[in-house]
C-alpha cells in the first residue's frame, strides 16, 4: 500500500482549496460544475469511480478514516490528486458553511466521448453493450423523462443501486445527476451506476426508445392512467422473455404523450382513490422491486 | 353554503397572528406544539380532519382558492376559527421567513382520550375497532419503531395513504407525526389516516404486538437479515387468511431485538450485494405495495 502524507493548510484563502470555495453559491451557477463528493461513505465511492479525482480535503480524523482507500487510489498509475488536511474552522471559511461531515473531494467530469454520462445515441448504446457483457445484470433499467429535481434524481439512483437495476437512461429535460445534491442523496451511486443521456429534444428523444426495444427491452411507462397494473406488465414482459425498461416522468406532469406512445405498455401502481400520486423516486422504487426478480 | 369574510390584518405584531409567529423557532421548542398546516392542498385536509382548527391565514388569492372548503367548515356546528387575510410582507414578518405558499392554518391537538393519536393500549384498540367496522379496509397496517426523523414519518404517512394502508401504529422512540415538517411531507395525510401510539418503553412496548396477533394480523418485521423474502412472508400470511402488520425500524439501527422476537416472521426486500439499505420510507412503501392486494 502506498503511503500518503496530507498537506496541512491553515490559510482559508489558499488557492489550493479553490475547488471547495462557497459550495452553496457554486451550486447555483449555471453550467456543469466540478463533481463534489462529501463524507466518508461517498468520497471512497468517488475514488473508486471512473471520474478523475482532483483533490480531497478533510479533518485529520476523517482522512484517517479513509486512509486505506486514499492509499490504494494514490498507488494507481493515474493518481494525480492532492490530499489536504484542514481544521473545521478553515473548511467552514472555505466552503461557506459548517461542513460537519469533515470530508469532501472534487473530481472532473468525463469528456463526452467516454462511455458514461455521454450525450448521444452512442452513449446509450455503449451502456447497453456493457450490460450485455455483464452476466450479473438483472435485465432491468430505468428511463427518466423530465425529472428536474436533483433530490429525486439522487433517490432514484440510490433505489436503483439497492434494488439491482442495471443502468439509468435520461430522456430530455432531466436534471444533472452529477450535481452536488444528487451525488449526496444518491449516496454516491450516481458515480457507480452506468447512465447515459438520449440525444434529441423534449419531443424527439422518445424515437430512440426503439433502440431499447431492438435490444430486447419491453418499455413499461409508469402512469396513474395505465392500461394494466405494474405487476401484470412486468409478468407479461418476463413471460415473453423480455428485459424491462421502467420509464417514469416528473411528479405532477408525468410522462409526455410522446413517451407514452413510444412505450410498449402503460402500467399503474394500484393507489387509493382520491390520494395524490407517490413521490417519483418512491414510485420508481416500487417498479424496480416489481421488475427485478 | 355559509359566507365568510376574512379579517384583514396589516400589523404583523397583531396578537391574533400569534399562532404563526417565528415558525422555525417554534419547531425547535420541546413539547407538543400547535398543529400547523401549509398550502392549498394541506389546509383543506386540516379543515376536514378531526383536529379543531384555530385560525387560517393567507394571501387574498390563496384564501379564494379554498373558499368552498372554508365556507363548508365554517357552516359546521363546531366552527369557531377565524380567517385572516394578510399581505406577503406581513406573513413574512410574522412567520419569520418568506412563506411563498401564502396559506397556513393552526389547529389544536386532540385530548389523549380521543381515538386518534392517543397514548395507551385503548387508543390502539380503538383504531383496530374502527378498522374492523370499515368494509373498505385493506387489512394492512404499518407499525413503526424508533423512526425519529420527521421527514421519514411524513413520507411513510404519504405512502401509506396512497397505497391503501389502513392505519399507522407507533412503538417507542418514534417522532411526533403532528410536527410541522411531518404534516407537510405527508401532504396532510397524518391528519387523515388513523394512528395511535403503543404504551410502554423501548424494551416493553413490543409485548402489545400480541394485541395485533389476537386480532388476526401477522406481524412481518422488515429487516435486511430476514428469514424469508417480503413476498414469501406476505403470500404466506394471505394464504393463512391473515391480515398483515408491516413493522419497520429506523434507518441504521433497524428494529430492536425485542421487536424482531415479537414478530411472527422476519422478511427482507431482495437487495444488491454491497449496497446500503433503502431509505426507511421507501422500504416501507415497497412492503405496503407487496402486502396490499
Amino acid at each position: 500500500m502506498a503511503d500518503f502524507s496530507p498537506i496541512r493548510i491553515d490559510d482559508p484563502r489558499d488557492p489550493l482549496l479553490d475547488d471547495f470555495r462557497n459550495l452553496n453559491a457554486s451550486d447555483k451557477k449555471s453550467g456543469e460544475q466540478l463533481i463534489i463528493a462529501e463524507g466518508t461513505l461517498v468520497v471512497p465511492r468517488l475514488l473508486a469511480s471512473p471520474y478523475p479525482t482532483r483533490a480531497v480535503v478533510g479533518f485529520p480524523g476523517k482522512l484517517r478514516a479513509i486512509e486505506e482507500e486514499l492509499s490504494c487510489s494514490l498507488s494507481g498509475d493515474d493518481a494525480t490528486f492532492s490530499v489536504f488536511e484542514v481544521s473545521r474552522e478553515v473548511l467552514k471559511e472555505v466552503a461557506g458553511f459548517d461542513m460537519h461531515r469533515g470530508l469532501v473531494a472534487s473530481a472532473d467530469r468525463l469528456p463526452t466521448s467516454a462511455a458514461t454520462g455521454d450525450a448521444g445515441t452512442s452513449a446509450v448504446e455503449a451502456v447497453l453493450d456493457r450490460l450485455e457483457e455483464n452476466p450479473e445484470a438483472s435485465g432491468v433499467i430505468a428511463v427518466l423523462e423530465g425529472v428536474g429535481d436533483h433530490e429525486n434524481i439522487g433517490s432514484i439512483f440510490r433505489n436503483a443501486a439497492g434494488l439491482n437495476v442495471d443502468a439509468v437512461l435520461f430522456g430530455a429535460a432531466t436534471a444533472d445527476p452529477l450535481y452536488r445534491r444528487s451525488v449526496r442523496v444518491s449516496m454516491g451511486h450516481v458515480l457507480r451506476l452506468p447512465w447515459a443521456r438520449f440525444p434529441g429534444t423534449t419531443t424527439t428523444w422518445q424515437r430512440d426508445l426503439e433502440l431499447l426495444q431492438r435490444r430486447g427491452y419491453e418499455v413499461v411507462a409508469l402512469t396513474p392512467a395505465g392500461d394494466v397494473t405494474l405487476r401484470e406488465a412486468t409478468e407479461a414482459a418476463r413471460g415473453r422473455g423480455k428485459k424491462v425498461a421502467v420509464m417514469v416522468g416528473a411528479e405532477g406532469p408525468g410522462l409526455t404523450e410522446h413517451a407514452m406512445r413510444a412505450a410498449d405498455v402503460r402500467a399503474s401502481i394500484p393507489m387509493t382513490r382520491g390520494t395524490d400520486s407517490l413521490n417519483v423516486a418512491t414510485a420508481a422504487a416500487i417498479a424496480f422491486y416489481e421488475a427485478v426478480r
